[in-house]
């Protein structure tokens, strides 16, 4: 069942530990077959040492395990909120990532300050609000969901593919699971550009608009001309 | 003699060299044998390279030497201070990993401010009190653990498995040697950002008890639900 | 057609990754047979592993494809108007390293404050002005080069070989392709260093004029004592 | 001649990659045979890939070749006045390593604040005041190595093994090539810890001399009671 997308999300999962994205299991990352309306999601709480194709877990849109010898990932009722709310993305990352987390435990949004920002995400990385003490006795894990969905309110997730949950951490996602990985990397990387420019120019604000709709728009839509497309 | 409990802190013990969190033979890990209440632990100022289990120490909970050849680590009488102060705990480490020891050195406590902290320690990882001219210059490293036993009255020490010794450096501690280690890695993650979080928002204080409690107690005691257990 | 120079690139490119300089695809080394006006470049947006000489672009001094079977880098326009304007130079790299970005990002330069800087850098590596809207939405890439060239007005380039092109980040060149990306690495360094010396002195300012000519005099030019030469 | 020494001197030479301490050919260890009182030393700007004891330069306490086929490193005169003013002393490192040389191009100290520093160096690493415009242009490099000395006026430079060159960057040195090689390494982390520790608590000060004497005095002179010895 779903045999390529198990390994690719695998494969995606394999790749954090290969880009310094996480500490022990604090990761997990999902795929979904839109044909099907299945998501293959990593286990709960197991090592990423000698992980295999088989150890993936199978859910529904509902979270509902359709097959797997394990408990998927408590994160999984956030990813599956994010797949019905986002019907343009193919794959979720949830990490810990030191940067980025930094920002999210500080409650602070990443604002575009420079082109490595511009190349991926067309505008801020906004840091969702502060969920209610209802919110995080409720279903916490769906909550979390739908506060990134709010937060996302307006906003295109296919050209901001990344949120900070506050006080918590990133989640980033992209058309497939390689690619939601991508930008986590990505966002990473602005995440630390954006302290220390923050540090050396606090005052500086966001780039101009013009430069980031320049960066943005030749890697991206009908106008691009970067790579070999 | 114990032979299993040698081979568990030997393998602690080299875990700390894999996790980056020591330099040249700054750390120290021990278990304990609650039955026999006999000590394993590292022999002082060797070398991590070809260390093996005929190197490792035993000692009584009066910190005597029991069996080894070597004489052993120089912060023994800290961890049996801890052992009998503490009767939940199996094993302690010993670090000046870099971030902690920043905090350390800055006698400033690590307050929660994001679920990674929140999933391992339920609360501020404290800070103890700059030690007396007397307790330095008397039996300086068993008044190393009653320091940190003090800093401990009214907290639960398994919640809240480590400290900051002022303008030293980090233990940590857990159900054994290994866990020990595994609580000595996440306290390094989250010494790196709560150091950035507070660079970015200086007042940001401690994150909402609402989801310290959610995060901690989704991962610990009769509601847990993280993991496959 | 060029290869010695198609090898040169290739392996100045690799270095790359070797040195930490970048995150995926995010840079691109060329290099300029002054003889014939041809200039060999990275192709665009394709992946470190795995590239070899034929992936390797030849672009004359208008940005025309000579040979190739990929499209150049899309910074094809600023490096060839760079080699235009700077005779002297023979390689030129641009990244996105971490550091040289985040001062790009701030709109800061990187005043001489200690002999590292000295030894490579006759002075401050300059950070660009911003960039008019019109330049932006015309020919962006050429425009960039033109406003680094704008920024050297009064400067040598070659005893100054780098500059941090304002919300985006680095180009540094050199004697050849390998030399520019040895200049790129000893921008990070300094960038780092300069970061962290105005954390701890804000106002410190730039070092004595007398020591950076001693430094970059004792390496550079006809009085040069330093190394084997 | 002295193939001993040349050997330990390469291997010390070494060491500085294995530790991070240098990038490209940023650094030189030398080591003195005091019954001689020859020195042996790094030759100047060669590569470490391939570095053989063949390529070790000898030179008496004038800074005189004795033997080699390299000229020796440019900063040999301050080397042999640190060994004709320290007797004490058998090894001399110099790098460009990241943070204590953000320490010298601020101009500041390290002061102890913690028992990281306190186990190897018995107060404060100084920074040299700014060199006159008479010195640097004089004879720059013995200069640099009188500057060194006029800061250890009344302190003992064996129980403070390290100094900052003001906008420059570190020496250390130690019993022997090998040991400076050491303290250079423990010179990196403290400078690091005190970094950030200064940023949590920027007025926190030195720490307790009391602290500072157990720990120095516990692994040093006639009362040390750490490791094997």
């Amino acid at each position: 069942m779903l045999e390529e997308l198990k390994r690719q999300v695998l494969e995606a999962n394999l790749l954090l530990p290969k880009h310094g994205l996480i500490t022990f299991t604090w990761g997990n990352v999902s795929g979904i077959d839109r044909a099907s309306g299945l998501v293959v999601i990593k286990p709960s709480g197991v090592s990423y040492d000698g992980m295999t194709v088989g150890d993936m877990v199978v859910v529904d849109l509902d979270g509902k395990v359709v097959e797997g010898k394990w408990k998927p990932s408590s994160d999984t009722p956030t990813h599956v909120e994010l797949y019905r709310a986002f019907p343009g993305i193919g794959g979720i990352v949830h990490t810990h990532s030191r940067w980025a987390t930094s920002f999210a435990q500080a409650g602070v949004g990443i604002i575009p300050m420079g082109t490595t920002q511009g190349d991926y995400f067309y505008g801020e990385i906004p840091c969702t609000r502060l969920m209610t003490p209802e919110e995080i006795a409720g279903e916490y894990e769906k909550e979390t969901g739908k506060v990134i969905i709010e937060t996302f309110a307006g906003k295109d997730p296919e050209a901001i593919p990344a949120v900070l949950v506050n006080s918590h951490g990133p989640f980033a996602w992209g058309t497939d699971a390689e690619n939601a990985v991508h930008n986590a990397v990505v966002l990473e990387e602005v995440a630390f550009m954006n302290f220390h420019a923050l540090q050396l120019s606090p005052n500086r604000g966001a780039m101009q608009q013009e430069l980031l709709d320049k960066h943005y728009l030749r890697k991206h839509g009908k106008n691009a001309y970067y790579g070999q497309g």
